[in-house]
């Protein structure tokens, strides 16, 4: 039998598909962690305390407090976390949200997003992602990269979010490799890098052509032998290109950070590389759970 | 009870959700109508036969020929009519395909689709609607434009088709209004004529910038009111003001003839007229029957 876990707090990262949560000791050491498949959209609203209690129960006989981020803190999530509006700082600890819940030994903290009003822009879980790189990165001036379903470009100074931009890549990506008539050239796995670039430097040398680029890669897997692995590259860097194409005004002459999964961030800086830019890459775990921490009582406690 | 329906010959329009077929008199004349939703995309290789005598059966008894055009002459498709090369004329009778059948009434011909190298690019079905546009156009010079899921642009000389380019501009606009996260703020109903306009303004002078401004339909729908017609009539004013940025080649300072359906060719027309050009139009219906026409051993007999 295993001895059981007693948290000094537990971070939660609560998105659209999963949960994931952390027991954390109190020298910030990671002591277990957990995930399902809970994520917020398939939950109802009393849906989230019983699907956190499957999840971490075993953690919570000390009663410790509990901080998360992402979408639980949506107006369809567990209880709405209202966004702050940029600039400001990405997080703020007098800012989170108690979250209803009957069981007398949840005490969980809802993280708000953040906003911006013009041009109109959203985030939910990665303003806690700021948190983390600018806790692991003082007195970081430059701009991040969080390339993902929705990739966000932020521009920081001076600790404060002054300005983002969001682009459906990935989702874009999913549809159209999975959804659309394009995925019948498309299965299996593989990949082909010759042709991911040739997709990267294409978009970005006429990035208004894109409509015209998506059905050639249908029409050469017919008549000209367009393998899978190369037409599903391909689509990937027209999209990324484009991507970059338009957030130029992010990157160009400044210093820039990917935070992301290993695969896609490497995509990004390889993309990046080719027009110039060497960015820095952190992981997306660990400048999640260092936000997070950022907002822990254990950390005020501390200081 | 009604006379048997006796056609001199059949146009069947067989794409990959729809089965559509005409019984046409001696005289040309529409005689009866009839169409299931037995698409290619829907059936294996043996139940095309079954799918036409569901539909057409009562049809039959004077062994009429039956002219197919559409997605039923892909590889995936009852028999595969390959494609013809462009420049070319649409259609040519010479290239029909006859499909194997059990019954010995159903001598079905599939009219080809047309391919084109480089830019590679292919067509099943639009070479049908082109050459009855074509028909009903005698010595047409000019561009035209078939909008729907996937939009062709085509230029015509001299009775061929010279070149032509392909836009997933409709299956984009279902991706991303039904599957897409931008679903959320465009439920119901409704259009923004203004709206639209906006968007395809908008898409037209900064096309490079379609993937910054599509999260923002979303984001101003959550913080700035936007309401779900507007969201949607602008998501697709943005994908056809790209479209038409693309196209800009096959359109400026050209003769133009919308060719489709009702609703989608008037939104063509206005962001066309916006530019400048005052666009013809023709039903989709009218061309695809006009085109089959061509092909029928009827029409041979007539000359």
């Amino acid at each position: 039998m295993t001895a059981p876990v007693k948290p000094a707090w537990i971070a939660v990262d609560w998105g659209t598909s999963n949960l994931r949560a952390w027991a954390i000791g109190t020298d910030g050491a990671v002591l277990a962690e957990a995930s399902s498949e809970d994520g917020m959209g398939k939950l109802a609203r009393d849906g989230f305390e019983p699907a956190l209690l499957r999840l971490i129960g075993p953690w919570l006989d000390g009663k410790p407090p509990i901080v998360a981020c992402g979408m639980v803190g949506s107006r369809q999530g567990w209880c709405e976390a209202p966004y702050r509006t940029v600039p400001c700082t990405p997080v703020d600890r007098s800012a989170l949200v108690l979250a209803p819940a009957t069981d007398p030994r949840l005490r969980v903290m809802i993280a708000p997003g953040l906003k911006q009003v013009q041009p109109a822009d959203v985030m939910r879980g990665e303003e806690t992602q700021i948190a983390g790189a600018l806790r692991l990165m003082p007195d970081y001036d430059g701009v991040l990269c969080l390339p993902g379903t929705h990739s966000k470009w932020v521009h920081i100074s001076a600790g404060e979010v002054v300005s983002f931009q969001t682009f459906m890549t990935g989702e874009m990506f999913a549809l159209l490799s999975e959804a659309s008539v394009l995925r019948h050239g498309m299965q299996g796995d593989g990949w082909d890098t010759a042709a991911f670039d040739a997709g990267v430097t294409d978009a970005l040398s006429r990035p208004d052509r894109l409509g015209a680029r998506l059905f050639s890669l249908r029409a050469e897997g017919l008549i000209a032998g367009l393998s899978p692995q190369a037409a599903r590259a391909r689509l990937s860097g027209l999209l990324i290109g484009t991507e970059l194409a338009a957030a130029k005004p992010y990157w160009l002459g400044q210093r820039v950070t990917l935070i992301g999964a290993e695969k896609l961030s490497s995509a990004y800086a390889v993309a990046l590389a080719a027009q110039g830019v060497e960015a820095s890459r952190l992981s997306a775990s660990d400048c999640t759970l260092a936000g997070l921490a950022s907002l822990s009582p254990q950390t005020e406690a501390a200081r």
